[in-house]
């Protein structure tokens, strides 16, 4: 059993090393991503779209080219367990997801997928063997075609310097940067000298 | 010369296997993540904010433990080049921040980084090498506080079915999951029978 070109057990040392933790949503978001880039017809470029931003966009960062800061990984907040891989000129793509009605062959996944159980009422073990023995078996597969204008994070343009930070900042924000507008998540700000 | 716990060499080698090329960006955002770590009391968790989802988080994604997927890592899109790291209960940490006062020795980090220069118009060798020899001296240090509740992502709450396409969705967005309220980027959607 492979995810991508790596074994299982390489798989899940790349997510410790990358997510910190053997999460059970980045083990199903191996075999998401494993089963949308096999639906892809071979050689083509392609971009990620994921629809929730909890776990399963670490799978699509430790298997593909797609990443958040490359821009080529789209996360969009609708809080369902998919991962898109599409073209991105035409649009068409894949959509591997999370199929709710195949879930009560495998009860310990179920309840862990639906919050049916509490953390500490889970168990671990047999939560990770059972995503391991359902593999695909929990995933559905849908042709697409995504309006990539709708998901990509839109073009910087210009950029002036904010008259209140002194930062560089995109323009098209107005006349000063957006955490001086006053949406800043931060108080306390003071200087630290050049070490 | 170090960036965290690797030669400037390894961590170009890691920018371009998972970023995919030798961003500018990820270069001084490799000087901007390890200086904020020295500013860091030792030993102690943290979280990350980046204040730009351009090429930035990759930077952090590389050289912390804070990933999109896990959540340590946020995102708020106010197009400066900046990160924090924080404690987060607390909220007490330094930023970090591409200082436009100190640009003025590097020309070439200048015209690329504030947009004078089309890219066809860019010395490429020229602006790495800028980088390189600038390094620290390109970025400006602060101590603050941030209110992470501003920035982090909220919690999923509970999980129901969504009544119209049968995914799994947090209940907190209403009685359809954001696709089927009508914010789909989808057309065309057809199920693919299962190999």
């Amino acid at each position: 059993m492979n995810i991508c070109t790596y074994s299982y057990e390489e798989y899940t040392h790349l997510v410790k090393s990358f997510h910190g933790t053997l999460a059970p949503g980045l083990l199903i978001g191996g075999f998401i991503v494993d089963l949308a880039m096999k639906h892809l017809p071979e050689g083509k470029f392609f971009d990620a779209v994921c629809e929730t931003p909890v776990c399963l966009p670490d799978a699509v960062q430790i298997l593909t080219p797609c990443t958040i800061g490359n821009g080529w990984l789209s996360i969009v907040n609708f809080g369902r367990f998919a991962v898109t891989l599409y073209e991105k000129y035409s649009g068409e793509g894949v959509r591997v997801y999370l199929d709710t009605k195949k879930l009560e062959n495998w009860p310990e996944v179920r309840d862990w997928y639906l919050k049916k159980k509490k953390k500490n009422e889970q168990d671990a073990d047999l939560l990770l063997t059972q995503i391991k023995e359902a593999g695909y078996n929990l995933l559905g597969v849908q042709k697409v075609r995504i309006d990539a204008e709708k998901v990509r994070r839109k073009k910087m343009g210009p950029v002036g310097v904010c008259p209140s930070c002194n930062e560089a900042y995109p323009l098209k924000d107005g006349d000063k940067c957006r955490n001086c507008q006053g949406e800043t998540p931060y108080s306390n700000v003071e200087s630290v000298q050049d070490k």
